[in-house]
C-alpha cells in the first residue's frame, strides 16, 4: 500500500490512565500544542470514561487553535491487555468493567478520524525512543516502575509486538521463582520484586514487626494509600529499615536489567515511572551496578541505562507518533 | 544492494562443537548431500581445530559428488560469544585457547568462498525455524538443554541479534535471584537451574547425603562424566530422588518458558538438546504445564511448545541457510 504522508499534520495523543486522562494535540516533530486533563473515575464505567476521553480530546483541539478538520488521527495509550490491531481493550485490571471494549471504534465514531490504540507502557517506550532518552538508537527497552512494572521493547526501530501482539511484558518475567506473589497470580515476577506495590508491601511488613522509625510505622500502618514521595520522605528521615528495603528493590531492578540485556541486547534501557522519579539517581545507580554485574560482558558493552526524559508526556508523544506511523501505513 | 540468487547452489554447513565437528554439503531446499565428522580435540589449539574443519569440509564435498567450484558459500555454527559480522570468535569457554580467533577469515583463505559464522544455538534455532519444528512460523524461540542451556530468537522471520549482536542469551536470564551458581559466575541463571550440569550437581549432592538408590549413588559419586542417558537410566530404575530432582528441573524449565512467552510472544518454542532427547515427553510435558501457568493468558494463546525435529542436523542446516541468506545479502 502506498504511504500517505500525514507527518505534516497534527494528531491527538491520549494517555488513558487508571487515575487520569491526558489528551494532547501534537504537532509534527513532537511539540505538544495543547493539553486537556480529566480524572478517569473508572468506577462510572467504560461509557462515561470514553465520554471524558472525547471531551478531553475536543478540549485539547480547541485550546490548540488547530482546526479539527486539520487533525490527521488519534493515538491512544491504554492499559492492556489489548489488541493493537483492532483497538479493543480485552481486559484490564486497572479500569473497572473494561472487558472487550471497542475503544478505537467508539472514539472514531465521535471524532471521525482514524484512531489507533496500543499499550500505555509501549507508548511510553515509543515516546522516549522517538523524542526522549532513547532517541537515536535502534534497540531499546523501556522500564516504567510505578504501582506496577511495565515496559516495551524497540527492535530495529520498531515497537515489538510478537505473535500474540502483547510481547514485552517485562513485569512478568520470573526473576525469583517461588518469590513474592504478583498481582497476576504467579510468584516471583519482576513486578512483585521492585514495583511500588512490592516496596510498600515489604516496608509495611517490616513496620508491622516493629522495625523502622515510629513515623514510618505510623505512615505505613495507617491504611492510607502510600505514594512514592511518601517512601522518599521515609528515606529523607534516615530510616535504615526503609533504605534497606529500597536497596534490595534496586538490586532486583538491576538484576532484571541484566536479564533484559542478555535477552534483548538493547543499546539503551530507559527507566521511568513514579518510583524512579521519586527516588532518583541513587536508586537507579544501585540498579545499574547490578545490571552490569548480571549482564554478560559482551552484551553489556556500551549499553546505557538512563532515566526517562519526558515524564508524563512520554505516553501521549508515543501515542501521537504511533498515530502518524499507522495512519501512513 | 541487488540480491544475487545463490539459493540454487549448494553450500557447506559446519557445526563446530566442543567435542565434535560436523561438516555437510547441503542442497537448496535443505537436503544434506554428504557429511563428514571429526573429533574437535580442542586441547590441540585453534589452528589444529581449524585444520580439521577444513579437512571435514573438503571431505564432505568429495563425498557429495558436487564440484568444489559449484559450492556457493560456507556457514558455520560455533560456540560464542562471537562477532557474526566479522566471524571472529571473541572468547568461548567451550574450546581451549579460542580468544579473538578469526575463524571466517581462516576458512575463507583455504576454501576460497565466502564464509559466515554465527552462534551454534542461533544456528540450531534457525535450522528448526526453516526446516524443522518451527517451520511456517514468524516468531519462534529455540531452547537447547544440554551441558548448558542456550537458544535463539526468531523475530518476524529473522534471527535476532540486537545491538551487541549477541541477543537471545536465554540461559542467562535470571530466574531464581541468588539461586545456584552458574558457569558465567552469576547466581540463579536459567541455565543453572535446568541444564544437565544443574541436574547432575543436584543429584550428586543428594547422593552425597545418602539419598537415592545405591546404584545412583555409585554412578554419581564415582567422578566419571555423567551423560543424559545415564540420568535416564536412574529414572528407569525408579529412583524417586532422581525423579524428584528432574521434576524440579522440568518445573524451572517451564517457568523459564513462561518468561520467554511473556517477553518475546513467540508462536512456538522449540526444545532440543541432549537432556530433552534423553528424558523425552514426560520431562517436556511437565515443563509445558508450568509454562502455561506462568505465561500471561493472552500471551500464551495458541502457543506451541514442541520438541526439536532435526536433532544434530539443526545446526548445520541453520548454518547452511544463513550462508545462502547472507551470501545473497
Amino acid at each position: 500500500m502506498a504511504k500517505k504522508d500525514l507527518s505534516d499534520r497534527p494528531v491527538i495523543g491520549i494517555d488513558l490512565g487508571g487515575t487520569k486522562i491526558l489528551a494532547t494535540v501534537v504537532a509534527p516533530g513532537g511539540e505538544i500544542l495543547a493539553r486537556s486533563k480529566a480524572k478517569t473515575r473508572s468506577e462510572e464505567g467504560p461509557e462515561a470514561v470514553i465520554g471524558r476521553m472525547i471531551a478531553c480530546a475536543k478540549g485539547a483541539v480547541e485550546a490548540s487553535s488547530v482546526e479539527q478538520s486539520a487533525i490527521a488521527a488519534v493515538g491512544v495509550g491504554a492499559p492492556g491487555p489489548l489488541d493493537p490491531d483492532t483497538g479493543v481493550i480485552i481486559d484490564t485490571p486497572n479500569l473497572e468493567g473494561w472487558q472487550d471494549i471497542h475503544l478505537a471504534e467508539a472514539l472514531r465514531k465521535e471524532l471521525n478520524i482514524p484512531v489507533f490504540v496500543d499499550n500505555d507502557v509501549n507508548m511510553g517506550t515509543f515516546g522516549e525512543f522517538l523524542f526522549g532518552a532513547a532517541k537515536g538508537t535502534r534497540y531499546a527497552v523501556g522500564v516504567f516502575v510505578g504501582t506496577g512494572l511495565g515496559g516495551g521493547v524497540i527492535i530495529d526501530g520498531e515497537l515489538y509486538h510478537g505473535f500474540n501482539k502483547n510481547a514485552g511484558e517485562i513485569g512478568h518475567m520470573i526473576a525469583l521463582a517461588d518469590g513474592p506473589r504478583c498481582g497476576c497470580g504467579n510468584k516471583g515476577c519482576y513486578e512483585a520484586l521492585t514495583s511500588k506495590t512490592a516496596i510498600v508491601r515489604e516496608i509495611t511488613a517490616q513496620a508491622g514487626k516493629g522495625k523502622g522509625k515510629k513515623a514510618t510505622q505510623a505512615m505505613f500502618l495507617s491504611g492510607q494509600p502510600i505514594t512514592s514521595s511518601m517512601i522518599k520522605k521515609a528515606v529523607d528521615r534516615g530510616d535504615r529499615m526503609v533504605i534497606k528495603v529500597l536497596n534490595q528493590a534496586a538490586r532486583y531492578l538491576g538484576i532484571g536489567f541484566g536479564s533484559l540485556i542478555n535477552l534483548f541486547s538493547p543499546e539503551v534501557i530507559v527507566v521511568g515511572g513514579g518510583v524512579v522519579e521519586a527516588l532518583g539517581d541513587e536508586f537507579l545507580g544501585r540498579a545499574r551496578k547490578f545490571a552490569f554485574k548480571y549482564a554478560l560482558p559482551l552484551a553489556g558493552d556500551n549499553v546505557r541505562i538512563v532515566r526517562a526524559a519526558l515524564g508524563d508526556d512520554a505516553c501521549v508523544l508515543g501515542a501521537a507518533a504511533m498515530a502518524w506511523h499507522r495512519a501512513a501505513g
